[in-house]
């Protein structure tokens, strides 16, 4: 398994098998795969983990009392509203659980691939709900199944990056036996503009949301997120996983990321302007055509080439890589979907791809097929 | 949950509760609860830690080559018969997944805790085989069971640090249709004294073996351990848990703490002579029945008190934390568990034992009741 080219990766981070195709060491890929704040990580989780080291030999405290409290102060709710997870994928896998639970789980598609790993994991019987792409913004979300099914839905939308409304979500409550949200991008949107149905989970004991602290805070190789749903469906998951899932240093960045206000600032202020500079930039070449997005990654629509060509010529000429969405089998090999990053980072993604789709640039010479 | 006194710790390693009731901070308290090697952790854990900072903003790599490479050259079997862990409680509670499925699974008792939990988890069905604590070290280990049923156990055994002989074991892999030994305290035993059947796993389907990277190396905030068994079922765990359960950190430190022979050496060559001198020690005090060990720790009977008591009386008086044995339900309060620590901190143990149990020391006055 380690010997040889690694195979296809199955999720946008892996970057050993990018570098193995550009030639180069896999710190020297551009990577627009993976849609991770470029700004972070932020200096007080580097903080926080150096003056944790000396903690490692002990075990973490498995009630996770500093992180939950400071969760009850972000979201204002009490600290057992909450429970704290090896990374927001962790937590999935017991909300899967819960949805097997349903006579059917809808799922809004196309859908991030560890979806169906994980609901696959307990046997749900999942149905597909297609979004339409081509809509725009959704004043209301339509789902016709039958009484006693579950959902699954990520707001925003990977990898559309579209926004529901809190009132388009709201009538789902009363439709569906249980509801999961994954609102692992929401914290990229500036407060007044989340749809965050956090504060609605005391009043609806079937709804259930997934939190990641790596995206936005540029951690994913620390593992941190967490659950928001009634005391009782967290106790039960509690009692299913073992009783340290976090990690003590992962559990105090959390701590100081969740109050750092100054990075918080930052994205939001960096976000919208440069995601717009970004789209613009790429609805200029000719052949894409990018998605409106609230989040902080872009999906675009291309017919020039089929993506992986696209993917594989951008890794040898400019050593970029950009996510292929072959996992999304509803999108197969007309789009891709790139991370917004640093404007000149961005620069250097559009310059790539206009080089490769000028006219002479594709289709791609036998030679390389 | 974070508010007032803390509960009652269901594991040894919680410092907090221990705390409150010595009046002092967590990390004043001399802990002998947790088995924890105290020459630990390693400078190679701690330097890889530091180097793999940067590495943070991406995802850990999925297949976690780098580590099964070092773990398949350890052990001499290839890279696919490993799979690392988020803690070896993460890979029990997979394991207990597998266990489910037989028709029962025997479980040698006193056991400890977690395993109940992660059994119970998948509804499996527990048959208690109690160990003779009184017998010492065992040439077989004989168990009545019906055929098709699961079988779980420790070796060294937790918490009376009894070793198994593998000849003692080999027969269980005949009459069990699923054997899983967690070797969590393995590693503390001189490699010619070891007693694993981790050679033995090619040939028997039916045999999966727990490790613990954590005690011996004292890194239990950081979570690793992993499982050696079948290709086959360690793909099955895999589909059934998220793609990135070892943070970058655990992963990288793992690499080398496998391979620092220093450290190693030193481990083994403190822990036989320190543990015969506390085991003297704890025998020279009235009252105390220390049990012969082959672990890092020693389950000690006494009859002078109630543990509870001596726990609450050493932590007022001395600021030492002892492990009581209430979450072991056939060893009630009449038993106590230590960790071998460095050799001044175990004479602390034994000055303050000496000195709450003697003749006017016990039992405590009504206004520390």
């Amino acid at each position: 398994m380690q010997e040889g080219k690694p195979n296809r990766p199955t999720h946008g981070g892996n970057l050993v098998w990018a570098a193995g195709l550009a030639g180069c060491p896999a710190a020297a890929i551009l990577d627009f795969s993976a849609s991770i704040n470029p700004l972070g990580p932020p200096q007080s989780a580097l903080d926080a983990i150096q003056a944790h080291l000396a903690d490692l030999s002990h075990y973490p405290d498995p009630e996770y009392r500093d992180l939950r409290q400071v969760l009850s102060q972000q979201h204002g709710l009490p600290p057992e509203w909450f429970l704290p997870g090896n990374g927001a994928a962790e937590l999935l896998t017991w909300a899967s659980r819960d949805l097997a639970k349903q006579a059917a789980t809808y799922l809004l598609t196309p859908a991030f691939n560890d979806y169906f790993r994980a609901l696959k994991s307990f046997g749900a019987r999942v149905t597909a709900h297609p979004l339409k792409l081509e809509a725009g913004q959704s004043s209301h979300l339509l789902i016709p199944a039958p009484p006693g099914s579950g959902l699954l839905l990520n707001n925003p939308h990977n990898p559309s990056g579209r926004l529901f409304n809190k009132t388009a979500l709201l009538p789902l409550l009363y439709q569906f036996a249980l509801v999961v949200i994954d609102e692992a991008f929401m914290d990229f949107l500036p407060p007044q503009q989340q749809q965050s149905l956090i504060d609605l989970v005391p009043q609806y004991p079937n709804l259930v949301i997934l939190r990641s602290l790596t995206k936005f805070y540029s951690l994913p190789g620390l593992r941190l997120g967490y659950a928001i749903a009634h005391p009782d469906r967290l106790a039960r998951w509690q009692s299913w996983r073992d009783p340290w899932s976090v990690n003590t240093l992962a559990a105090a960045a959390g701590v100081a990321i969740l109050q750092d206000q100054t990075f918080q600032q930052q994205t939001w202020d960096w976000l919208p302007p440069t995601r717009e500079q970004l789209m613009a930039g790429l609805a200029a070449i000719p052949g894409l055509k990018p998605l409106p997005s609230s989040a902080n990654f872009l999906l675009v629509e291309q017919r020039s080439a089929t993506v992986p060509e696209l993917q594989q010529q951008l890794l040898k000429t400019s050593q970029i890589l950009i996510r292929d969405c072959l996992s999304f089998p509803e999108l197969g090999e007309a789009f891709f979907r790139v991370a917004v990053r640093q404007q000149a980072e961005n620069q250097r993604l559009l310059d790539g791809l206009a080089a490769v789709l000028q006219p002479s640039g594709l289709p791609i010479p036998p030679d390389l097929e």
